[in-house]
């Protein structure tokens, strides 16, 4: 099984038991497009997965999307790949924060996120030219422009690096935006409300310490942001 | 049950099967003053436990610490809270990222972060000044000064929150600093290489659209980072 050609970007995915929003539904969304700009955006996920000691494990990673999946990767002999290797349910939830929501009263503090929740089982890539655009995926999804420039791996690295693939079956996302709601007989309270932003920034880039003097910090990395 | 008085934060955290970092030992902190930096420092953690329909699910959240223990808050017929309040196992991760690690092959690319794993199962506050405690444990960890200016919340809101307790008995950190660490090899590659430094930071506060014109923006709110 090969990734798919075309980007089923036009429709919605169908919502199930695990996917529906109960509590708050205005703040559900599933339409694909918005799921995946989401997810496209958002720079690391968190996989949770039942381990083999009993209990759930939750871990950080980075990822890439190609078309309807979702490529991870990592060392062979690393606990995450080698438990979703086998096939288990997984959920990996992607965050954004975009800002602090700010009201008059403690209680109707909130945030303005957005965050995309899949539902998935892995599979181990075995396929070399799907291994590959997994890996290309990924490095494309943390820094696009990179991987043209670099050495590409050689025979011992990809020997080295699993690549598994998830697909984008069962997958919702949940939206914050706007101001506070504050209560009416709130709104004379002296308090400043309001929302404040935040953003994933980078600051001035260290170049390596070997690095030669003539070679300038790429375009790509100057005002990076998501 | 209450939250200690003292914060035991001089020694070590007991490493168990599930916290012992198996592959790159060198990156694992089991110090409890340097997990407890990492979880104050973060924004937001995920939430990965068991379902009772099967499957895994991880959610998104606020937290705040107090002493040896971690308070999350929600409204009570929240799916996460329901579950957790029944007690079974969960994992909290909560991520920093500081920065991209370019390296001159694609194969030795990382991140730098610090991450914390807690293992542990949830107990819902019914004592009302823990309660208090726990919320204003989460206000301080989002926004420093804010609980002191806004209404407190009164008994219909408190009712209407749930606040759960983990304690902080089984947990790591992982934590990666530094340049990117290439073959010997590849060191005269025509390609830049380096950290670039991340950071989750603050854009100009939006006042609410009903707020007073004399009110100012507070200063815990001008430069805002974490």
């Amino acid at each position: 099984m090969t990734t798919k050609d075309s980007v089923n970007a036009g429709g919605s995915i169908a919502v199930t038991e695990r996917t529906r929003l109960n509590r708050i539904p205005k703040r559900g969304v599933y339409e694909r497009a918005e799921i995946y700009k989401i997810l496209d955006e958002a720079m690391i996920c968190h996989i949770g997965f039942a381990g083999p000691h009993g209990g759930v494990a939750v871990i950080p990673t980075i990822y890439g999307r190609k078309d309807d999946y979702i490529y991870i990767h990592g060392a062979p002999a690393s606990r995450m790949l080698k438990n979703l290797e086998l096939g288990v349910e997984l959920c990996l939830t992607a965050t954004i924060l975009d800002g602090l929501v700010l009201a008059r009263s403690a209680f109707h503090h909130s945030m303005n996120y957005r965050s995309v929740v899949v539902f998935a089982k892995a599979t181990l890539v075995t396929d070399e030219t799907e291994k590959w655009q997994g890996l290309y995926a990924i490095s494309e999804h943390v820094v696009p422009g990179r991987w043209q420039e670099v050495r590409e791996p050689n025979e011992t690295e990809l020997n080295g690096t699993s690549v598994l693939r998830l697909p984008l079956e069962e997958a919702s996302a949940k939206v914050r935006t706007g101001p506070p709601a504050d209560d009416a007989e709130d709104m004379d309270l002296p308090v400043w409300a309001g929302e404040l932003p935040i953003k994933l920034q980078s600051l001035a880039p260290k170049a390596d310490a070997h690095l030669a003097e003539n070679i300038p910090v790429p375009g790509y990395l100057i005002n990076y942001s998501r």
